[in-house]
């Protein structure tokens, strides 16, 4: 058996989550998850549908992208995952998407407002939208300068990457974070659930305001500060 | 066997429609289930999601939201169910979900006009959405506060919590009751259904004036008045 | 066995199509059946949910509403199902629905224009949508008036319910009927579809003009003229 | 066993994918895979509900429309696939749907603007909309008329059909096709897809702007480009 076969595990589990949760069409969407003791990530092989997967079928790449273990060519956003793990420590799962809202979102160049607690029950800022890369890294090395271009927002912007999981690359589509593949599907579908009533509440209400800052602190600190009363933990 | 048993398996067989009705992603939501002559109220545990409950898994808990009985904590929503429940002597049951179109009404701070039958058939006024909460009351016993807010907005616009079962909290979400929990999880999908057509109803024809009052009344009596002729009662 | 199985069998399958095509919440919806040479149709009980259906539910009732055979209720709508069989000799199964698109339309109080062959294919004119009923009809037998508002509208139109087989009741709902109950609820879903592509097609180009008349004459000849050559007959 | 198996096994299993992709509602859709040594294709039956169809109910037919082997009358469509087939020599399957999204940009006859990656990983240029045919033609030879609107577009606009594997026809509806029937039933679903987002995007932003060249190029170039890196060959 693979040492890698606990993370090749995890990613494929995650990687199935995505038509069950109905983000992804076809093959429009990859998982990895890390093993930082041993410096890899397993992520789905490219253009393989979701139907044909195995957990022995994620490659396992190292975070300069250079494949270390398995058959099949990773996905095409491989280097973008790679980029993401190397520089941002405490990560341990990343998801690439195109799912219909966040993609139309990122399509339309605008950060996701924060109109509810459903928002701010996971994060406390607008879900951030880069802009489109520039001419020169679309022609570089593209899905390398692709993690660059998230982690330049969110340096721009002094955002922390522990907290706010999930990010709009401007004309492109999401990507979203976590402790683990898991945790960062969940954020995918977070996001895809914010970026549908986002809409919808600018549809019924074009003057609708954001939400205000104590409800903000609130519902993000029953969540997830020291004091946190929700779920078992 | 617990003797609780019996809203143990109601609370538990209402929160499991609320997945199969298309309400809830993940653990966004939570139903509650009354014995007024214990004094108590089964409800779904903080977090667990839909596919691990079991009827066991219900906490027991009294109108002052302290556990009776269970080894999980209850959901972080319970003093609202609590609060709703010990000044609204009729109620059965108590749902709060964060379905799409009640909750984008609800971040859109509109009451949803009664444009139809449909919505007529159940209840005789605009679905009413109360204002976000004050900040002292955010600040103080939250949830608490929340079924507050909710009383506070009937008493304030002379609503009957008997005829009108459904609320949305302004940039929250609809909470719904009903005479038994089954009926407080149907009141939250018919909440969703009439929001999404008036979503619509607007979006189609912006000047689409409210019902007359005449149809109003009509269908709501053949439905609930003395004469009723609807269903098989 | 009674002699009206048949139709009983017929609207059993009819209706159970409602909840498998998404055009019905809870009970939302009824189908009926007719059988002219005994003079009677079969028609869904009332408020009975669709799991709990059987052929023996329906109800069997002639066409001044009156029940024959059956120990349910029928149906709220049932005089309005009597009406059109009574006036419309041609029609063999009638359904009421409060599908989402339709609906909307019917609450915007708009006729559905005729925007594409997908339209063109079943009826040459813009889906009708009946004015909300006065005040007088409503007061009085309600249901019954309601298929005099059907009919009032088609011939104030001079609409032919042979080629245009259904239509909206302005702030209620729509209604369709067929040669058979299967046939009828194939409209429904056509109403349905069609509903939604209108309201698309005025948000992706609110200039968006109507079909010309060489195209509907067309489409609509090819499926159903003396030369059609759509299907197997 | 007929000599036409292999297309009428592959006809089938393409047109079997429509309803599972949501593309279709009842018969509204078909697909044809062709065998160009044998000079003919084979084609869904007209008005046969999918759930009826077997491999050998497809109809084989030439590229001038006459039916070679099978009892049923092929698709009203089938001379549109013709004339396709017989002057795009490099084309192995057709599809023809009425999905929603598709169909709406069709009827606000307007082409699909390019606003993403998700558009740009498929062609490089908006998703054309011919216009809708003149009088002469659909007076015509109608379907036959429908292939020659398809060509005459994409000659006047220097289309190129390897790359474009998809238009709208104003007022109508969509046309894909592939080198194979499997490869235009995904083109269908993309279409789909694309058409969705870009409605979406216009919502959230009307002044939303085209994709620039170098990200449209970037895209199209990694999935099609002879230095290809995505999917496994």
């Amino acid at each position: 058996m693979s040492k890698y076969q606990h993370i090749k595990d995890e990613a494929y589990a995650a990687n199935m989550q995505l038509p069950k949760l109905g983000l992804v069409l076809f093959t429009f969407g990859n998982v990895s998850a890390v093993d930082r003791s041993l410096g890899v990530f397993a992520i789905k092989p490219s253009g393989v549908p979701y139907e044909d997967l195995t957990p022995d079928s994620m490659v396992i790449v190292d975070f300069d992208a250079n494949t270390v273990e398995g058959n099949l060519r990773p996905s095409s956003d491989t280097k973008t995952h790679a980029v993401l793990y190397k520089h941002w420590d405490s990560i341990g799962g990343v998801v690439h998407t195109h799912s219909t809202y966040g993609t139309s979102w990122a399509q339309a160049q605008r950060d996701i407002p924060i109109f509810g607690t459903t928002h701010a029950d996971h994060l406390t800022t607008d879900i951030p939208c880069a802009p489109p890369m520039d001419d020169a890294m679309i022609k570089g090395n593209y899905e390398y300068e692709t993690g660059f271009q998230i982690m330049n927002h969110f340096n721009k912007f002094n955002l922390d990457y522990k907290e706010v999981e999930m990010i709009l690359v401007g004309n492109h589509a999401p990507f979203t974070w976590g402790k683990t593949a898991a945790k960062a599907v969940y954020n995918s579908a977070v996001l895809e659930c914010v970026a549908q009533m986002a809409y919808l509440t600018e549809q019924i209400n074009p003057q609708a305001p954001r939400l205000k800052d104590t409800l903000i602190n609130k519902h993000f600190q029953r969540k997830h500060g020291p004091d946190s009363y929700y779920g078992q933990s």
